[in-house]
């Protein structure tokens, strides 16, 4: 299971704060996700990481609706994501939103950090463990959190995508 | 476009008769191949090649039903079958016959000759050309055909998919 808390923050300073912690930068990514129109509850999109040629497809399962802190996620790399956006097309899939993020990705310990600039929508730390044990996995996130300088309050509940359409609206 | 007559034959006499003519063998595959339904003139399959390691997923739309011919094909490598198959799942697709074929393929100037061993369906040459002119496709699928020593009496309309639920009836 993918335990993840996203928050609202300021990239710079949150960068300073995460390479102050020691954690790891493991690479930076410029994505762009495009999603397709599904039953709620459910997520599925083509990743393209324009700047290490690789291409994700993948389907999650969001466990707890309305918090979304909780995935069960399968995912493929594919050799093309034109092709890719071709077959689900055939499929009879609608395409919905198509969200482009520069990434940074560092880690500490088994805690996974991933600062994003979501074009249109903000900056953005998600917090992520991959764990088969929910509850230790949140507290190790907020546990890290806390050393960021991060509260309840600067948690953002909704989904990328949701942010997306909220703004396009 | 993919333009492809498939022909049943005897195996080695095939095999003997392709190496006379100077077809260069290109590779051997093990494959399995899982399909899913779909409605007809549409095919869906994950494909495994088992000795090369390697995952494809393939849509195709049969431009000439009955016949199955001339085929317009959609293909990415993946990285899991597994995973392939649990996304589609997911998305609501039915799995609907799995085909095992032993299969070499053989080249010669642009003409593809697929030779197969497909489990409890028999033995078969595909003969395949990929071009925008399916008539012109057609005459070289036919002379090579021809110098091999087949003719319409060996022709197979039939499907993969359709050949294996005819068996398992």
């Amino acid at each position: 299971m993918e335990i993840e808390v996203k928050f609202r923050v300021n990239f710079e300073e949150a960068k300073k704060k995460l390479e102050a912690l020691g954690a790891r930068l493991l690479r930076t990514e410029e994505q762009e996700d495009l999603y397709f129109s599904l039953p709620p509850n459910e997520l599925l999109r083509i990743r393209r990481i324009r700047n290490l040629g690789k291409t994700y497809l993948t389907h999650k399962l969001i466990v707890d609706p309305g918090r979304n802190e909780e995935f069960d996620e399968i995912e493929v790399e594919v050799s093309g994501f034109e092709e890719m956006r071709k077959i689900l097309r055939r499929l009879g899939l609608q395409e919905d939103v198509l969200i482009r993020k520069h990434r940074l990705v560092y880690r500490l310990g088994d805690v996974t950090f991933e600062l994003n600039q979501v074009e249109g929508i903000g900056e953005f730390l998600d917090i992520e463990v991959i764990s088969e044990d929910p509850k230790e996995a949140r507290e190790k996130i907020w546990e890290s959190a806390r050393k960021l300088g991060l509260d309840e309050n600067d948690v953002e509940p909704r989904l990328y995508t949701e942010l997306m359409k909220e703004k396009n609206g």
